[in-house]
């Protein structure tokens, strides 16, 4: 399934995509949150869109897409996960993951605008697969970690780096800022994916191609990132994780390359769909 | 008022201590979340209270006290900001705040048990002023910063050093472990407190004063702190700031001192009321 949220912010609906078509699921009577994650609603939803499949109604192609999953408890983000954009970052391998958070007031749909923050000078973007938490997880096993993912998410990590870098304080002063965390088109669920660690993963600014990666060069992996964090917080049904981002950051350019006012960005992963975003100044 | 939340975790109800005793609120029919501040549910509540005095409810003296706010969309945590603290950790002296974000899964009640974290060996203490938002903030001046603050409560901002600072990845790796945000005992609103910035701050571990400080000593003081992080993120109603530690840390001291099973940490900051954990092993 693809998992779809849809019309303005505060007041989104629940949808389903099926075969490139949007259906609206609102009879559900349930958003797609922790709640919904924690009791089965994947397959309660399955089995409603199998009972009311003739009767769904399809919407309206002008309508704005939201985060396919209701606002999380958490983003939590794995950096430099990918050898070539910890090489243009200049910063040694992990020898674990290295781990951070993300405000989930950033969350924004995945063709709404990227605001550039009052006092940016280093707005930046980042294509990730995120994964989405489908049951409680807690000192689980690498071996368990998959039966604890409900799907998965494209997401636009975007990155402010003199916030993140240059201001003291830990990475989270320039990745929270409002607008920094498009997620989706849609979540697919697991079971769409046949290989989760072979992906095309790309960025293009402008029309030209940024970053042009593979979920196969992922440092660490998915079902050890799952684990791995598992063992420092508790992962909640909904909760957000993304995973990394290949080389080919604006500030891995040389000279670097920093989103302005008017630009656009288009990313994609194979089978988790493209998203885009223009870039405006904050007003 | 002094905002509670009582009974088993998941369960909770809201209360209110009047005069040093428990009162139920269950009746006004609103935990005390994001909507219940963003809808002046402070102002409805005192309507609610002064309505239904006679009434109301006393609640049992064994009850669990829980979190005074149902879960914030985050807690926003500003490191090193009393000098005393900064020099203890042998960091130097910020020129602008510290900006963490801390897991909001790691929420617990104010006389819940300290959990270790598996593999943990460094689990320290931290007394820390929280402040409580009442009123959306995004880019607000220091001016303005006090009539979007709800009230404060007492944080047990606790932290695994070797996660934090040894693990690779920021601080965040170390701060949300699950019961490393013991909140309470209640939430205070800001016309009780005269002068948020000469309160005594104080955590004891077995009886023995391990910190002694006042929130006098804050380098950034509370309203500059809520102004400047809304210039990284939004702070929604409801979200929690913790403000940093004073001096005293287990990790201060010369040999270092750990949290280890069976220890008690009790904490409290005047007007603020007084918490209680006991440390347990993770099992």
């Amino acid at each position: 399934m693809k998992l779809i949220r849809y019309g303005q912010p505060g007041n989104e609906k629940t949808g389903v995509e099926i075969n490139g078509t949007k259906f609206d699921t609102s009879g559900f009577g349930q958003d797609y949150d922790e709640h919904f994650f924690a009791t089965d609603g994947l397959i309660r939803l399955k089995e409603f869109i199998n009972t009311n499949k003739s009767s769904l109604t399809g919407i309206a192609a002008n309508e704005r897409l939201a985060c396919p999953v209701a606002r999380p408890s958490k983003i939590v983000c794995v950096g430099l996960n990918y050898k070539d954009h910890a090489a243009e970052m200049q910063i040694p391998l992990p020898h674990e993951p290295v781990v951070f958070l993300k405000s989930t007031s950033a969350i924004t749909g995945p063709f709404d605008d990227i605001i550039i923050p009052k006092d940016s000078v280093k707005t930046d973007w980042e294509v990730e697969l995120a994964i989405v938490i489908g049951k409680k997880a807690s000192y689980i096993s690498a071996e368990d970690a998959m039966e604890h993912i409900a799907g998965y998410c494209l997401h636009n990590d975007v990155s402010e780096r003199e916030f993140q870098l240059e201001r003291g304080g830990t990475w989270d002063k320039g990745k929270g800022c409002d607008t920094f965390a498009p997620l989706g088109p849609y979540m697919v669920t697991t079971d769409e994916i046949s290989d989760i660690h072979g992906l095309r993963i790309w960025l293009k600014l402008n029309g030209q191609l940024m970053q042009d990666g593979n979920t196969a060069n992922l440092i660490f992996n998915v079902p050890y990132m799952v684990s791995y964090i598992s063992r420092f917080m508790t992962l909640l049904p909904g909760d957000v994780i993304s995973t990394g981002t290949p080389a080919g950051v604006g500030m891995g350019y040389n000279p670097p390359v920093y989103l302005k006012p008017g630009d656009t960005v288009t990313l994609g992963i194979d089978g988790l769909g493209e998203s885009c975003q223009r870039v405006v100044a904050f007003e």
